[in-house]
């Protein structure tokens, strides 16, 4: 397809109350080059409403080597259980080589995520992207302040570039962490352990922990940080709104 | 005081839509031989706001010899933290060992939670509230479909007799869980290290587990019984209603 | 038969240097009311032997109401799995109440472990041993300095009296933590899952840790006390040897 | 130096009995350009001893992306505690993500850990000592059938090539994992918090488990292949020995 002429503005505002599935229908109605990208948290369900709809949904995973031991295994699970091609990301040896000589392991405890989260997770995603022309998040406005207002589908100006136009779906942009959970037990959606461990939201080891009955699933993600700046690089298009 | 005049009833029909405190001083200005229920849970709220009204307030909590060992933990922390005289009370030896030979220590997975909760919980509260005018619980209607209609304050027919009416006190009844964890998070109320692994209602070690992000807290509780039937006898009275 | 006529020392002699299977039978043959005492340990290799030897064997066990879920777990593995007649004895409830109100639930850390095994091990083993000639226990030299000098039978003085003699055995005096772990993995004997996670003598919750590789087994029991006074009580004849 | 000239072989002779802190004095006083290599457990004694004698001594890690949280905060800690320059080597993302796209993240487990060590271990290790004229490990006669015949210093054929001789120190191969663990209690030297959780051999999360009391330490790694070929590759000149 040709991007220029594709007003996903547009689009947007006509889906903005759809669900998941009419999204994801879309999407591959009108991208053939795009893929799936997965935490290994709870946007599996992205995988199990896009499975139904497209068998073969590719899916990608960045696996920063920080990734706690549940989330590997979950990440085999959910290739299994899905039988689904999915692509797992690394770092680039030598800048990640040159960081932790001079940082060590913890430097984001001390001066931020982001430099941290620059190698490991954007380079790769960005040498992802360049690939792609569109791809699916499992974003929500309820999960911080930063996503309030994410849309359903939006043009990635983080990604994009003179010569390259990039898409990106939010299908679960307004589905809550409860309908979230809802459709994970009701389909028997394969779960990440730490989700029985008192974890909502996942991302890395050091930078994730366990919230408290009712405390907000951002709690547990770099909590040394001010809450309106924990945005991960992936969605770093979301602070500027 | 004399029980026999105090239409209970009528007053909880004054405090229906009144806070924990002010159930608090009522029920301290009402009865002087009372004294909180404290299970080791989150309840501990109840000995934070009672200790600023009554720095007297007698505590007891039930040790069924299968708590978790954060929970002993945290008990003895209330206790130091709070200098609060905490009675904790145990089964009966010889009722134990002839339930255990005859059944082992795991019996309430097959044939229910009542018996053994019976001889671990009820036989020493009942024991304990035959010493008592009136007792207060941590009981909330959210908790459970059984504890909907929860009153602020109550006859407690459970465990009154003929020669000794008892009261009971519920002065959390309308609070969510929400609230309560509020309430612990703004006040620095120590908390039991389990509700920062996944777990939200804690009883005995093996009659609990953790949930999952947005599943109810009763989901943690005899989840291989009814759910309309998971009472644990020290409000028994609840599942009559 | 007539007790008084055993001559305990001299059979000592005729069997020191006979390993378990024979001190048993022999244990058998001379005693018809004697028990295993097991701890929810290793010495469960007592019972797996006992049991070849006597189907019959009668096997009690202290719990003091503070033993990790995982040794509750173990005692009931072990029931299932030899077919067990597994009695399970408890502290006095009036005695622990009146304990724990005075000195909290770690009152061991500061003055000692030797009320709180008083209560809840020491008391209810007594009663027990009252109703017994002969008891069987785990007792190896190697496991502290104490028990270097562990004969493989002995007259119990500590829970003898004037009207009753009560007699020891100690199978497996002679043998090695070594062997016995290797009786363990050869013969497929359960095992606590604490011995899996960096335990090796284990015993209530507060009192037991794990220990480091190559450090001895003693060193993960009541650390904050002197080595050579670290006996349980069960067997504090062996301190006055 | 001119590595020429020197006769290892001869010198291993005359080190064959003396202890770590001589053997690595004379690797010091022999090599410049030479580093310990660290891997995240019980080696840390090298890097004590070699910091007394050598402040500036060079220490490298090889990340594979899949170490235990505890042995990163390890690294870290060895990092700050010894003030050393820690270079951590991670494995070629292309190579990684080719063969994870193929064979998923626990292949090993089907056809062995040779391709997934290969990539995540060795080629970054064939890397480093590309630099290098020497280099220090702790490997130890008694850690496996496999080590029994280590020497104290010998050229690395294994990494070796016509136009580059390596040269491998292992100053720990006459010590047992009793003096190790001695030495480490006795001068307060770091640990992995995971040597305290029943983990003996430590290395990648889903190559290692705890072992039993008195099971050899081997028996945590790679327990699903066969004991004579249980070689990480980084000393693969073993098995040929």
């Amino acid at each position: 397809m040709t991007s220029k002429l594709f007003d996903i503005e547009a689009h947007a505002r006509d889906f903005q109350n759809k669900g998941p599935a009419d999204i994801l229908r879309f999407a591959f109605r009108n991208f053939d080059n795009l893929a799936v990208s997965f935490s290994g948290a709870e946007d599996v369900v992205l995988i199990d409403i896009a499975k139904r709809i497209n068998p073969d949904v590719k899916v990608f995973s960045l696996d920063t080597g920080r990734l706690h031991s549940e989330t590997y295994r979950f990440l085999e699970r959910v290739r299994e259980h899905y039988n689904v091609e999915l692509e797992i990301l690394s770092p680039d040896a030598a800048q990640l080589e040159t960081f932790v000589r001079e940082k060590g392991l913890y430097s984001f405890y001390k001066d931020g995520h982001k430099e941290c989260c620059g190698i490991r997770k954007i380079a790769p995603l960005r040498r992802k992207l360049q690939t792609l022309d569109a791809w699916i998040t499992g974003q929500r406005k309820d999960q911080s302040p930063t996503r309030a207002n994410v849309s359903v589908m939006e043009t990635d100006f983080g990604f994009s570039n003179p010569r390259h136009t990039l898409y990106k779906f939010n299908p679960l942009a307004n589905w809550t962490s409860k309908q979230v959970w809802s459709y994970i037990q009701a389909n028997d959606v394969p779960h990440n352990e730490l989700h029985s461990q008192g974890y909502i939201s996942i991302s890395c080891e050091p930078c994730t922990r366990q919230v408290l009955p009712n405390q907000h699933e951002r709690a547990g993600r770099w909590w040394w940080e001010e809450e309106t700046l924990k945005e991960c690089g992936l969605h770093a298009g979301n602070l500027e709104n």
